[in-house]
């Protein structure tokens, strides 16, 4: 494995890349989510890219910027292990300049993840749409667990025409349920333990469902019931376009879940 | 010659392209301007691919978008003759879809025609991108005359790291001088006579900064009283940045002039 850590060396490399490039754009503190989307791009492609960089401008202010965990020589082995042909971890300033021209999320968008982290979108798309110019894959690999951001990325290749295949990935869970995400190490031991509710509700949801239960309400109601001892920002049933849906279609539903556990947002959701 | 209606067809073609591509989007109307940038594409790749797309997005309520210049069937025969590959012309409702993620020029291109025309280039950024996606050139080829967007659209290849070469074109005029532009039809006998006072005030400050002057406001003078019978909008005198400058750098200026003919605004430029 190669570690690339300029924009000149990357675009050296790829000009001399004429096959199949898999590409996982990540911030870093690779866990089995991450290890996942690898091992599929180094299934389907001749070559495999791997970006870490911790985006400033998906941040807003007060957010966790500064403490995200960095956990580089980890990582570098994880991706050696994972046979990863080269890791791209740019500086800051290669990748930002000053009044740069942006990337703007719609207002449709302003839902969900895009209300309570207003802007954060924005600063996703830039940084997908700089490396993507950079990397130029032929397949781009994304979990499921942000799934608003993968909505949007695929959005954002098919309204630019880019030539990219967007390819989402299933969410990997530790053995009791939790979906893996590199902010759990914020959670203590109690937040932990019960950080466990989120999965378990959405559990309940789909056994509910595979019930014949369609009714979003009844569902949401299991689902508040289960959580009620946590501080959920936000339950929705929503379409593959984010638009909250008032009856479940077992082809196009996704159950998103956020809760708080002090300054830490947990994700979660099941697509249907 | 072959014309594609379509993004599929395009796309299909695209593919099987493995040399070098110039690219000279345009919106049609094409005169000698356009011709010069096709021949320079024909010379400089193996292929070249021309687009024709009156682009919406560029225009602001109340700019001339229903009445701009359409000469189809001139512009084939013109991409014809001059050996045009692939001539472009795709349906609005390809190009477009509701609430789509968008390209936003920086705060500071809103002076000159980004403060006279406030999202045109907002328009400018988001079509070319989409035609960058879409046609993937080696080379794409535009005018001087517009300035500001040459050099925007120079900064979005930059700033998103596209690997495609931006190729500025020189400024073509009429044997006296005026400008080339499809608004030029606009034009009737009297101000079309008026309108070479353009061409003439910056030719006669091209005149004194080669007598040695380097004061920007003994030039505006010069420039403001050659035109002193016209409805001028603005005289700037600027660095390839566009920031005003108080000083001739004769590497590094350019002097850029808008003037209003009823509803017609016409740019010119010269770059020292």
């Amino acid at each position: 494995m190669k570690i690339l850590t300029t924009i000149e060396e990357l675009r050296d490399i790829r000009k001399k890349i004429n096959s199949s490039i898999g590409f996982v754009p990540t911030m870093g503190a690779l866990h089995d989510g991450h290890i996942s989307l690898i091992k599929k791009a180094r299934e389907e492609n001749k070559i495999v890219i791997v970006s870490i960089f911790v985006n400033p401008t998906q941040f807003l202010p007060g957010e966790d910027l500064d403490a995200y965990p960095r956990k580089d020589e980890a990582d570098k082995k994880i991706c050696n292990m994972c046979k990863v042909d080269y890791l791209f971890m740019p500086q800051i300033s290669s990748m930002y300049t000053e009044n740069e021209i942006k990337v703007k999320a719609p207002n449709t968008s302003y839902v969900l993840e895009g209300f309570s982290r207003p802007g954060h979108f924005d600063g996703v798309l830039q940084i997908v749409l700089k490396l993507f110019g950079l990397v130029l894959p032929t397949n781009a690999y994304f979990g499921k667990k942000d799934a608003q951001q993968l909505s949007l990325i695929t959005q954002m290749v098919k309204d630019f025409f880019l030539p990219i295949n967007i390819i989402p990935c299933e969410i990997v869970r530790e053995t009791d349920g939790l979906a893996l995400s590199s902010r759990n190490v914020y959670l203590n031991k109690k937040q932990r333990e019960d950080a466990l509710l989120i999965s378990k509700s959405l559990y309940a949801a789909a056994t509910l469902i595979a019930k014949e239960q369609r009714d979003v309400e009844i569902i949401k109601d299991k689902i508040y019931d289960i959580m009620q001892k946590l501080e959920v920002e936000y339950v929705a049933i929503v379409d593959r376009e984010f638009n909250e849906v008032s009856k479940i279609d077992l082809n196009n539903t996704i159950i998103l879940i956020v809760a708080r556990f002090g300054n830490t947002r947990l994700l979660d959701n099941i697509w249907l």
